[in-house]
């Protein structure tokens, strides 16, 4: 627990949770993964994909950077595998452009699917047409230096989470999970009954039935109180 | 009045301005009716629709939440009519995502236009799909439990603007007015004849003609001391 | 230098760039035009696009105006030629909505390509329909008033950057950077070198050449001190 | 209801709640009387106080603002009396510096026990000198203009909440809540009830009385799931 | 002009404006000195202080600093003399502790009178026990680096305003304001004519007579449209 | 590390550090001690205390909390011994006011020093009458409601940090720093050696000398590159 923040350092191999399993988890979108596991592992709204209607997932390669400071992204490709997300925090606030189609060229050639990344990102068009899938804090042209060291494939805080290599990414329109890889079987599983059940109730609110109905809300909402009006002058009367 | 902010209560009647009204306002554009009708009921602009290029308008069904808390949302379902919107205030700001495809789909079902909501909304990506048009404060996937009581069809205060139960409401790319429903006639009247005249103006002002001229503005800033210099040198002189 | 901030002076005639390098510019986006003019000119992040995957370039006509008040952009219009874009800065931030279809037909007439606006925009669809591009720092449709002089064609501070008139603007996906006027042809040229390295770097990294040997970067890490580990636990142990 | 946000309008007479229940109201604190009220009618947390430790009770006279304009500060003056709160909105949202000790001079002279204001305040170390006490959303010393006309006691939402003329306005360093003018004999008794009751829990926690036993929470806790465990290891192992 | 943004210089000689005329400053209060001047040289309001109650003015020393290094900070302050005031401003938006007691006590020896940041500050404690005066976006701990060269002595744009060096410098409870160098004078002189308005104005208006009065307000109120009701009823109705 | 976001558990027994270290903390600052450890362990700073010049350390409590629901809180107390400080992460960002005096009042019978909280507070002015000190995200009045489990004494990320049960709190003006248990008595030592060398800094710095010459900057800047010039006109030259 200690490693966290700790920089200057590289950890080269990491576990990565079974590939057909991180694939499989495309199918059922951030909200549904993260009600699965207990509503934990929610990145900040404030991280935002730079393009619609994508969904990845990925094994979480981490990267902790100096503010202003992209050197790490450098040493961290070299650590990524086919399959892989970067993850990426920097160790104070910053929205500085970390990031741009070259490195995105580097990573796409390394069969990295994307980037989360709590800082800002810049190329944003060019990322886009190269299909390298990037959620940010920030769209900002603005330079980085390599001064600094961070670190690679250590436990990171990002966006509220803390997320250790080999954690596993999903990330769609509505933001970014991280599901720890040891729990992915379990979680894999309760989606998939989450998702069967939340088919059978959309067959049945689509049909016009109501969610009060459907989950026997009445007496509970009767009992905490609920009163009903005609109309807002027999309220007020 | 005194009713603001009151919980624990559903009022299931209310009166509806005229749908031809309602409908005829979606020609005219959030500006346009803000200006026409003497630019107040706008909403914070910090509500952003979570699709481009459409524009609804509808009858509010108006529903006051606990932070954090999706419960009044099935309670209000019921009460909505075809050609409805439901407008949704938090009565503490809050981002969660109270609001997801399973919800739309039963307010679908019962002919709802779509959702305005001072929160956080989830499922976007599917949402879009259905085409069931959302306008909110956030997309987060941070899902909300069902434990404390709000009310349905009160009058609300969401976004900045005081919301009555059936008041109109308009939504487009620019965010949302509301429109008192005894002042709609009127409302259109006005926004006609705003459209009609912004319509020979766009003519005259595409043809190359000046707003300068075009308004006769020119006698007046010359009276406020506008000064014209032929270079900034000649300023500086 | 004094004239930052003046009210009450319009310019009327403005050294602008060569039309050729200018529409260069469009060529090299944001990030790299920044990177060759030494991290200089780029426009707060908060300035955002209304619209996806456009970029233009031109030269700046500014407008100072008061919180909440359009008159000036009026006045600016007469002084626009082709291939201007306006650059506009509140005296104190404000996110009413300065400007909608009208004045970009009037605009558009007069062959100007853009607005970069640090405050509100109002009627982007119709915006976006016409082809008249928009970066600004909020979409809100308040109406603003016309009952106080600004000026126009004098520096201005827009959204943290000195722009003069006459200066150079690029606008793209990425947000904007302003290129002085008397530097646009070494601007240019750096750009072009630039972008011919960056080039030749993409391929090499496209091909599975990492970063750290094309940039010589591992014996400078050595020496700044990081550690390579083969697993957490060896890092922990 | 269709006064809210109506412009060009000053009510001269409203009525005021008992000024000795209006004054009992500081002894409670605003957390809780807004407890006392079903947590309703509390402003934003933007809204801060520029001094500590002080306490106001008041009648609300409301003004509505045009965005960087004070001129109805001027209209509202002549229709406070003594014992009276200013609560001002605008219409858009503005953080300039709508006031200054000039205003409060002339509003001490009437009486007038402080400002509520969703806006920016300046001369605030004069402010506190003069004893006259401010809640507001920044200091800014950015002067405005005299140009719109707003209104004087029509109902404002001011800073999220509907604030009514003759409101009453408890402020203190929590930030402010409103209580309805008719509600006022009611909230009084119950926060007399709470305040008792929160003195005798004081005095049994502060004996070192746990809340787990005084609200007997333990029963829920466990019927809800709550496990405990010695350690960490336990229950990680 | 082009200098705005450049890195890598030092300028070592600067004009000073009259220290007795930049000492009067202080007697007016930054609102007061805004408004003599036009309105313009405002820092932006996220510019506070860290104490209380405090007022300084002096010259300008400009310092452009690379986010998140405050090396250049020793190089200005070899370039400080007696009454001066450092004005510093990150080349991107940063939030880091640029600056504690080590550095303060370094200005403190060369008669410096306080900082003007525009990013975060940290030993605020002993900053204030020291007598050391400071205006920052933030207080933070988060510590810099010294790796990349800015600039001392060149115009520069903090918070929203151009600085140049030698401009000066008026800080108190409501932010700061600019004074161009060559204006002082001139500003100077309009800040004594004003304050002597505003002190006969405070005495009318302490002795109850009201601001529609002293500065005719009526007869325009009238004209554009305000209208007197004696009641929300009569108003409605 | 799968026990970040866990909710329904309690853990009785953890470690805690020497307590005469712990206190030591005190004497060094939030700044000195963030750079003892290499920079890490630092709390938003958005977290600010709601008290002036006072500096707590102690053991930290954690507790995770769902937003708007303060139930565990009294689970807390529970587990809190003298010398502690509880540490409170909410599960999805919410400002409303979760704590308030008589939590506080348990707590200061239990010996506790202090509260950091990612989320608001209020009683503010009887918690400093206390001598409960206090550091939170905001000031809100807004109660919360007891029906949902969170948990106490697991690691949680609070303020972008993560916090062990046991670890270190060392809280004053600047803001919050987080210690590792374990690594305190390094900290302790490093810091003691910062701060002699500081002293020592302070006396050559107050005589007079430049940090240029104490830290033999003058070759490195000028390898970089920096030109000092006599004047501005001699650089524009």
């Amino acid at each position: 627990m200690s490693m966290v923040g700790k920089t200057g350092v590289v950890v080269r191999n990491i576990e990565r949770a079974d590939s057909g399993l991180i694939d499989e988890l495309t199918r059922y979108g951030v909200a549904t993964v993260h009600e699965s596991q207990g509503r934990k592992g929610l990145l900040s709204s404030s991280i935002r994909p730079i393009q619609q209607d994508i969904a990845i997932s990925g094994s979480a390669v981490t990267v902790l950077v100096a503010p202003g400071d992209n050197w790490m992204f450098h040493v961290a490709v070299e650590q990524c595998k086919p399959g892989d997300i970067l993850v990426v925090a920097p160790s104070s606030p910053c929205s500085d452009g970390f990031f741009g189609d070259l490195l995105a060229t580097s990573l796409q050639a390394r069969g990295v699917r994307g980037l989360v990344l709590d800082a800002g990102v810049r190329d944003t068009k060019t990322l886009r047409e190269m299909g390298f899938w990037v959620w940010s804090r920030a769209v900002h042209a603005q330079g980085t230096i390599k001064e600094t060291l961070g670190s690679v494939n250590i436990p990171v805080v990002c966006a509220g989470q803390l997320v250790n290599p080999g954690d596993v990414v999903l990330a769609d329109d509505d933001g970014v999970v991280i599901v720890r890889r040891e729990e992915l079987p379990a979680v894999i599983e309760a989606s998939r009954k989450r998702a069967d059940l939340e088919e059978q109730k959309r067959l049945r609110l689509a049909s016009g039935e109501l969610g009060l109905d459907i989950y026997t809300m009445r007496p509970r909402l009767e009992e905490k109180g609920l009163k009903y009006y005609d109309s807002l002058e027999q309220l007020e009367g």
